[in-house]
């Protein structure tokens, strides 16, 4: 499998599918309720996911694709190739804000992440790794995390967590709060994993994503030096949803140690 | 005081001071703590400033200026015309992240707001109002904000105000957030009135924010209908810190009754 022709075939996808988003923003949206008001969809959405779909199954039929939309194949294992991607991570700040998502796609084979993206549409600013070939932004290399202290850190934690919630021992959420040096929350799970894989942020935690949300996210966070696991310490589920918590090295235990208690 | 003429000068010093500080990004940053670690401050930060100062006072020796690196005038009344001014708020962003930061300026003549500014350095977006002209983005009219919800609403709050503390009965803003659509979290108070002003966040809270945090953001808000006070629901005061609320229209007064309660 050459992984170097598959990338280049990856990032042209999804600058276009990019293109494609930008200029939707000219139309008119048709927005649906999925499952919660939490969960908001677009026709953009399906239309994205479908590009995906058509050009990888050109490309490779026997390439299967676990997609947010379920436009794709039906997952029940990891064996094989398989792209995860979610055209429109932070659908609510598509919608609303028209900033604030993101483009990610993870390229498996074998459950072992070989390719990833995160894709910044409105900066056009564009996150991609290649197994032990290292991270780039916009085509530069992207250098390994720097050591800091708990105190020193930045985290990325949505307001749910904070709050008495069914998932998580909120008083020692907030005892980090009051030990790091700020929080911050983007509503894109995609952003705050390209933030942290880029230094931007050193941490960031959920209760319940979905393997799009961090697929592509997992291979960038190997080649950088950042260290993502389920709230347990162990690898993410990518069959299902599960907990998440990727970090800097030099923060990860410790936060699982000493903050994380799930209920 | 011809307003049209000093607007004109003062987004070309906007744009002027934003080309300086992406300059300094490949420039190294001495960094000094103010009064905790949580209050960052860089040279360029003074830098800015100075350059505000020296630009206006060759406009009119008479103006006033309030600024967050304290190298303007000593300002004990509101008489006259005043500028106020923060070279860069989210002054951590700005170093962790070199993006999320903002310039905001307010020029006021006897406590009355005639002109702000709200600008994203690295996004190169200008919001600006004349009051009573309207309020502009990248130089086209904003709209007037659309009611909502408090369901349907996404809201801008720091986590410090989610756990218990001594400003703000945090149970109420656990209700709060169980009710929102979602919260946001960006780590700049310009940036999050800039959300507000453009209906990208419905409202924003914070138990303490200088006068050059908000005074820019003030004069937009009042020209796109959105209501900005302090959290007893008085006018913010100008002359110290304060509480403040900004949000939409429709649910400002809701949120003041059924969320907010001070210690």
């Amino acid at each position: 499998m050459d992984l170097q022709k598959i990338n280049e075939f990856a990032i042209k996808l999804i600058y276009d599918a990019g293109e494609q988003i930008r200029e939707s923003f000219s139309k008119e949206l048709i927005i649906e309720t999925k499952t919660d008001a939490n969960d908001l969809v677009t026709n953009i959405d399906c239309q994205i996911e479908q590009f995906f779909v058509k050009k990888i199954k050109e490309l490779d039929p026997s390439h299967k694709i676990m997609g947010e939309e379920g436009l794709g194949d039906k997952i029940v294992t990891l064996d094989g190739p398989i792209w995860i991607i979610d055209p429109i991570d932070g659908t609510m700040n598509f919608i609303k804000q028209h900033r604030n998502f993101m483009i990610t796609v993870g390229f498996f084979v074998d459950g072992v992440g070989k390719l990833g993206y995160l894709y910044d549409v409105m900066r056009n600013e564009l996150i991609y790794a290649i197994r032990g070939e290292g991270a780039y932004i916009d085509h530069h290399p992207i250098r390994k995390l720097e050591p800091l202290t708990i105190e020193e850190a930045i985290i990325g934690i949505n307001s749910s967590w904070v709050i008495q919630n069914g998932k998580i021992n909120h008083e020692k959420i907030a005892n980090l709060i009051r030990t790091v040096r700020g929080t911050r929350s983007y509503g894109s799970a995609a952003m705050e994993i390209a933030l942290v894989v880029t230094g931007k942020l050193d941490a960031y935690l959920s209760m319940r994503l979905a393997p799009w949300d961090i697929g592509g996210g997992m291979v960038i966070a190997q080649e950088v030096g950042a260290v993502a696991t389920n709230l347990k310490g162990e690898p993410f589920n990518l069959l299902s949803n599960d907990t998440f918590l990727i970090a800097n090295p030099s923060i990860h235990q410790k936060l699982l140690d000493e903050f994380i208690e799930l209920k």
